[in-house]
Formats: C-alpha cells, sequence, structure tokens
C-alpha cells in the first residue's frame, strides 16, 4: 500500500496538469450554447477512465447530457463501490468579478482557480487518480470499482434517475463513494452524513399587458414589481421563519448527540459573519448558524428581474417581473409536497390586479445517512491516515440530489468524502480547489479502497 | 388664415415622409452608445427649422446633449411665443416586443408606429410645419417665434435648466407652448393644466460580499434580494399610501371646480382596466383613478435585478441586489424633499444585516396653470376652431419637468397643448402617433400663432 501512496505522491503535478485540461472545458450544463462543450468534457472524462485501466469504459447518451460510466470487476468475493461524481460546471456570471478567465485554469497560493475546480471536476479526478496508482503499482484494484459521472448534477440530474431505474444491474453495488461535500475546515477529514434538499421555483408575475409610462399610469394599477416585492416579503415572518403553510410539518429536530457533536465543532459564528462580509448574521430566530445552514429549512430569492435595469433612468411601469425562489428542504420534508404548498400560498397571496404563473423548475429530497455501516468506518479510517488526524461528522447545506435515488434504488449506503472547503467560490466567481486537499482527496480515497476491501 | 389651413391640408403627405426621416434617427438619450445618434438629430432639427423659415437657427453644446434653437422675430410690436420640445427619446427594450422595429417607421391605420412618434418627435414637428406653412402662404409669422428643442428630456433635462439661466434674453418670451402631453380621448380637443413632478432614486442592497452557493450559506445570511423586496414592500400600506414620513405633508387637495370637471369627463374605471388587461385596478383608498393618477402623489418600482435571471436554475445568493424606485409628486411637493425624505426612511428601515446604497437619478417639480391667461385663452380658440368641438381642461400623470423652470425663470405663461394619447404606447413597445391629430395639431398650432397675436 505504502508504493500506491508513494506513486500518488511523486505524480502530483502530472495530475495538476491533467486536471487543468478538464477545467478548461465549458461544461455549463444549464446553458443550451454550452451543449458541445458538455459533450466534449464527457469525451474527456472517458478517455481519462480508460486510461487510469478501466476494463469497460462507456458513454451514454441521454434526452440531457450523456453519463459516462466506467468498471473493472476483476475482484471476485471483494465488495463494489460506485463512485458518483459530476463533470458539469454552474454557470460563470458574473463574469466581471473574476480574477482570471474561469475557463484558464491558474494556480495561486496552493490552490487552483477556475470553475468546477471544487465542484466537482478536482474531486471527481481524485478516485480516477487512485484508481491509476493501483493500476500502476499492483497491475489491479483490491476491489471491484464503477463509476457513474454525470452532466446534469447542477440543472437537477433530470437524464440519471431514469437511468438508474433502467440499469439497476449494472450499478449494483456495495457502497456509493461521493465527494462532492466540503471539509469542515483546511486540512481537517471530515464525512458528511446530512444533505439538505432543495424545491427550486420560478414565479411570474404579470401587471398591465403591455411596458406602461409611469407617470401617466403610475398608482392606479398593479406594478408587478411592487407585488412581486410584497409576495417576496410574505414569505418569511419577523422570526425569520418561512410563512407557507405546513412548510414546519415533517421536520426532524436535532438528536442530543448531534448537539454535542457540533459544540465540538468551535464554530464561530464572528469568523463566519467577517468571511462572509457582513456586519450582522441573519436567519430563524432560536437557532445558531450551523443548525440554521444543516439542520433548518430555507427560502431564498436566487434571482429577480423586472422592468429598466439598464444605466440611468426610464420611468416605466413594466407588464411582467419574475423571480426564481428555492427552498432549501432537511429530512423528512418531501420536496414535491414543499412546491405544492409553496405554490397554493403564492396563489394565495397574489392579488386580483395581477396574474401570477409558477413553475417547479426542480426539487432534490434532503439526506440523513447512517454512521455505523462498513463503508463508513472504512472512510473514517481511510481519511484519518490521509490526514493523520481524528475526523469530524457534520452535515451540509447544499444538495446532492442524486444521494437518495442511490439509497433508495441501490440499497447501498453512501459515503461522503467531500474535499471541497466552504470558502472555495462554489458557484460564485474565483471558485477554486485546494491543492493540498486534492492530494489528500486522492491518498484519501485509494486507502478507502483498500480498507472497505477488507 | 384659410390658405394657410388649405396649405397645411395639401401638404400632409409630405409632412409624413419627413416626419419618417426624424423617426429613423435612434437619438436615445439615456445611453451613450447612441450619442452620435443624438448629435445627427439635433442637425436634423436645425435643418427642418432652417428650411421651415426661421431666420436664425443654432445648435448649443451643452455637457450633455446638444441643443437646437431657432428664432423669427420679424413681427415687431407683437408678442413672441417659445414653443419648446425634444426630440430625444425613450430606450426601446424589450425590443422583442415590437411587431416592427422601433427606428423604421410604419403606418397602419391611419398610426405612424416608431419610438418617438407621439413623445415627442411627432409633436415637436407639427409647429415646425405650421411655422412653415406660414412663411410659404404669407411669407411670414403673424408674431414673433422661438424654438427650443432639446435632446435630454427623457434623462431629466439636465443641461436646459442652466441653459436658461444663462440666456434668459435669448430665451425671453411672453408664453412657451409645449406639446408633450395627450387628448383626453381620439379627436377631443383638450388643454392640460396640471403635470406631476418626480423623484427617481436607485437603491442598491449589498449582503455578502460574494455570490454564494445558497445551499451552503442560505438561512445564515443576509439575502438582498429578499431584504430589497422587504424593503419594497414597507413602503406601502395597505391601503395604498406611500408610508415615507412627510410624504403627504404638503400634498393639495382637489378644488369643488375641479372635482366638478372631472365628473363631466365620464371617465370609465371598466374601460381603463380592459385597456391596460388588468382584471382589478388598484392603487390609494378612496380615490378614483384620475385622482390616482393625476392629483395624488405615487411610489413605483421602474426596474428592479439581482442574482440569477437567465434561463434554468442557479443556486446561488447574490451579492447585490439594485431597484429603480420613483415617485410622482403633486402640487406642492418639492421632489428635493421627498427624495431626501425617501433616502432616510429606506436607511431606516434596511437591515444591519446587508450594506444599502441610495442616489438621487433626477427629480422633476409637479404644476398647476391658471386658466385665465391670454395665451390659455388663444389656445382654446385655436384648437376648438382646430377640432370644431368644445375643448375640456385636464391634468396629466407624467412630468414635463422643465415647465416649471419655463415658469419660474422666464415668467411665462405655459400652454400645454398635447395631441398624443396615453393609449400610444409612449415608453413602451409599438409607440405610435395618430395622424388624424398629427394634422390637427398643426392646424392648432397655425390657428394658435393667429389667435395670441391678436
Amino acid at each position: 500500500m505504502q508504493e500506491v501512496i508513494n506513486y500518488i505522491e511523486s505524480n502530483q503535478q502530472n495530475y495538476i496538469e491533467e486536471l487543468k485540461e478538464f477545467l478548461k472545458i465549458p461544461s455549463i450544463s444549464t446553458s443550451i450554447e454550452f451543449k458541445d462543450e458538455v459533450n466534449r468534457c464527457a469525451n474527456f472524462v472517458s478517455s481519462k477512465l480508460k486510461d487510469a485501466g478501466m476494463s469497460r469504459v462507456e458513454i451514454f447518451k441521454t434526452e440531457g447530457h450523456p453519463l459516462v460510466y466506467g468498471e473493472w470487476l476483476g475482484a471476485p468475493g471483494k465488495p463494489t463501490v460506485l463512485i458518483y461524481g459530476h463533470y458539469d460546471v454552474q454557470p460563470v456570471d458574473p463574469i466581471d468579478l473574476w480574477d482570471s478567465p474561469p475557463f484558464e485554469p491558474v494556480i495561486k497560493d496552493g490552490k487552483i482557480f477556475a470553475r468546477g475546480a471544487t465542484d466537482d471536476k478536482g474531486q471527481v479526478f481524485m478516485h480516477i487518480k487512485s484508481v491509476e496508482a493501483f493500476f500502476k503499482v499492483e497491475g489491479s484494484l483490491p476491489l471491484n470499482v464503477k463509476f457513474i459521472i454525470e452532466g446534469e448534477e447542477e440543472i437537477g440530474s433530470e437524464s440519471l434517475e431514469p437511468f438508474i431505474n433502467q440499469h439497476l444491474d449494472l450499478l449494483k453495488c456495495d457502497t456509493v463513494l461521493i465527494s462532492d461535500t466540503a471539509l469542515y475546515d483546511v486540512g481537517i477529514p471530515t464525512l458528511t452524513y446530512g444533505l439538505r434538499g432543495l424545491a427550486y421555483m420560478e414565479v411570474e408575475v404579470t401587471g398591465p399587458q403591455r411596458d406602461l409610462h409611469s407617470g401617466t399610469f403610475g398608482g392606479a394599477v398593479g406594478n408587478p414589481i411592487n407585488v412581486l416585492a410584497e409576495i417576496i416579503a410574505k414569505l418569511h415572518d419577523k422570526n425569520g421563519r418561512v410563512t407557507i403553510p405546513h412548510f414546519y410539518d415533517n421536520v426532524l429536530s436535532l438528536t442530543k448527540k448531534e448537539k454535542e457533536n457540533f459544540k465540538l465543532l468551535k464554530f464561530s459564528e464572528k469568523k463566519f459573519a467577517k468571511e462572509l462580509g457582513v456586519a450582522e448574521l441573519t436567519g430563524e430566530k432560536g437557532f445558531s448558524s450551523l443548525e440554521r445552514t444543516w439542520v433548518r429549512p430555507t427560502l431564498d430569492c436566487n434571482g429577480i428581474i423586472g422592468g429598466f435595469t439598464g444605466q440611468g433612468a426610464k420611468t416605466v411601469i413594466a407588464s411582467k417581473a419574475t423571480a426564481k425562489i428555492s427552498m432549501r428542504l432537511v429530512p423528512n420534508q418531501d420536496p414535491a409536497k414543499i412546491a405544492n404548498e409553496f405554490t397554493k400560498y403564492i396563489k394565495k397571496i397574489t392579488p386580483k390586479t395581477v396574474k401570477v404563473k409558477i413553475q417547479n423548475l426542480h426539487g432534490a429530497y434532503p439526506v440523513l445517512i447512517p454512521l455505523n455501516d462498513h463503508s463508513t468506518v472504512a472512510a473514517t479510517k481511510a481519511m484519518e491516515k490521509a490526514f493523520g488526524k481524528k475526523i469530524v461528522f457534520i452535515r451540509e447545506g447544499g444538495s446532492v440530489p442524486i444521494v437518495t435515488s442511490f439509497v433508495k434504488k441501490l440499497k447501498a449506503p453512501t459515503v461522503l468524502m467531500g474535499l471541497g472547503l466552504n470558502t472555495e467560490n462554489l458557484h460564485s466567481p474565483n471558485e477554486h480547489f485546494n491543492l493540498n486537499h486534492f492530494r489528500l482527496g486522492i491518498i484519501s480515497s485509494a486507502y478507502f479502497m483498500k480498507e472497505y476491501s477488507l
């Protein structure tokens, strides 16, 4: 095993050069104009899996972007791990806030800067390279490995769900290994056992049937921007609680043990506020920031647009205004039920002076993972060996929507071995990935395969 | 006089062709990229004034867009009328809602469609053509005429104000004639005696110092879009009244005589709602739509933007969100005082979880014009002759910011002889101008010069 680790250590520079090529491909899944680049990225992943030594590699076409599958099943009697990740990335706007172009990777202070660096290309690449190291040094893997790398994670993994249903045998495994979450802090080995879900909606308010002069008509007609603002304002009460009926009905409370675990993390609210550049934190009254982001459901506007938004002044009353509004969900909220309650409530609070159209853009279930499975124990040992430190167990505020499907469809436990950091600007300008964590991730992945094979 | 009218009647087709050339110039004053076109438009107006017969025509450069001045002072002992108008136009977005390109004039059903058709190029052109008709038929005008046609009306007439101060002699006159308002209805001769003022503000809310992942951070940090929505929602109470302290302090009530006049107009709320395509009208409780748009001050969002506004879903919490918010003012509200109260109130209601920046983009005083002046009497006779109908007296919800300056600086009464219609989509896609009103406007202008010279 030490030889595998040595091989990984001595090949860092090559890994980084290869990762750069991966990051150069603008595989933005939400924008139709990047479709060809997303395809090119699938081909890149496919060729890297072949080069790593996987015996079967296949690109599966879908109604959306392609799925890349790889397998090596040369260890009969040993368990099978399915490694999941995604090669698609978020859009790059606002582009003018990037210090370097998002698809021209730059290394600075031990970090690689590019869209997708930490979410999720850098993390996918760790496992490809750990597999490769085993083949190069030992000629085989200590257990059976399957890869499923998708191109639609950032837009709701819509093709993966039916693909799993249709390929239960192909994807059959004993555990699913995913690196798409974050370490608790720099250099701290971390396993994530909870994820929030999502209900992402769009609300379009239409007032007058055309844009109007705000002087001639202002004051006598429902202004869709004002009405939309009033609707949004009504979605929280003065204690920061979401006002949608039945929103909190199925929310699980934190256990005593979890509360104790959270205390051990010594989270600093002050440092958190400073890092975000805000004078005061806010959120649901009576909860800490960790609880607000890990354990409590929330509602945020992700975008809003209406009327004249250029330079200068235009005295117009817009015909339409639109907002994207998403809710982060926690166990045991159901995204479809929440989307339905949201829709009913918005319709109820919208005045008759305007029309409203509500769309459910996508949803994801929240997740809680049991900590006593063999795979979790193996992952704990692997990360503690790689980092030389005691592991911490955390939850995470984001979603990896597909985890629920793996758990439900494949009846396999899931290991969330994330090597990112929440400060690495995922979904923001200047996204980056700590290259030391990239290295430790490859080593953790290799140790996991060994530990889980025992 | 009949010969002048006959000349005007027989030259309609030429006038329309010339107006088309005027409308083809995209003189959008708010957009820096159209600066050259604005200049080209000033040259066009200048050449048309020369062709019409004005003895002195001059383009005055300003810090913004140029002013076009013209004069003919060949009637000593007769009064002098200063004709004001503007050659700049509003932006064209949303461009995809135009049935034909905004700067390629099209005639359909007796209307000419183009940006600026009714606001204000078509109306400016009426006076140039009435002057021309006098020169062609009689070789002279019945009174002294000055023109001042500006290129910044749509962005607050910032250069005209200092120009007036510096050129009080040049602009000296007995009355100011302006056609930049609307007829009460198709074919109804109308004089406007009241205009609303304006305070146009921009509010920018900044939350976290960078865009954040809404999963990882959602629920624990002030979301600038949600906060901005809450601020906007707080600007009205449940009766549709603006909540800014001292907002209504100086608002004049409608006189009994005005109330009676309004009743004579037989305004149909139902027709108004239908024309706007809304199921229900709304506004300040206890007032009719005419009162809401003519006599009561209001507050409207003219634009809002923040976060992800493209197709699909992006799970982001934006760093910034911005709204343009304007208030229509009525006598005797003061735009500077109102802007100040607005700024104080927004600062007061903004939570400490975000930063707020407030800009005053521009302001305009409200106006009330006395109806017993010689110029108003002459305008009444002129329009009644041209239209062959009894005139109506109305107010108007929009602003012609410069009217106050004329009244205050030049000590001259003002005639608001507007030939537009509020249904002509000014500031909206598919702006147009009724060509019969264009014709009647040229005739009204000619009769006014005659009547006012007597």
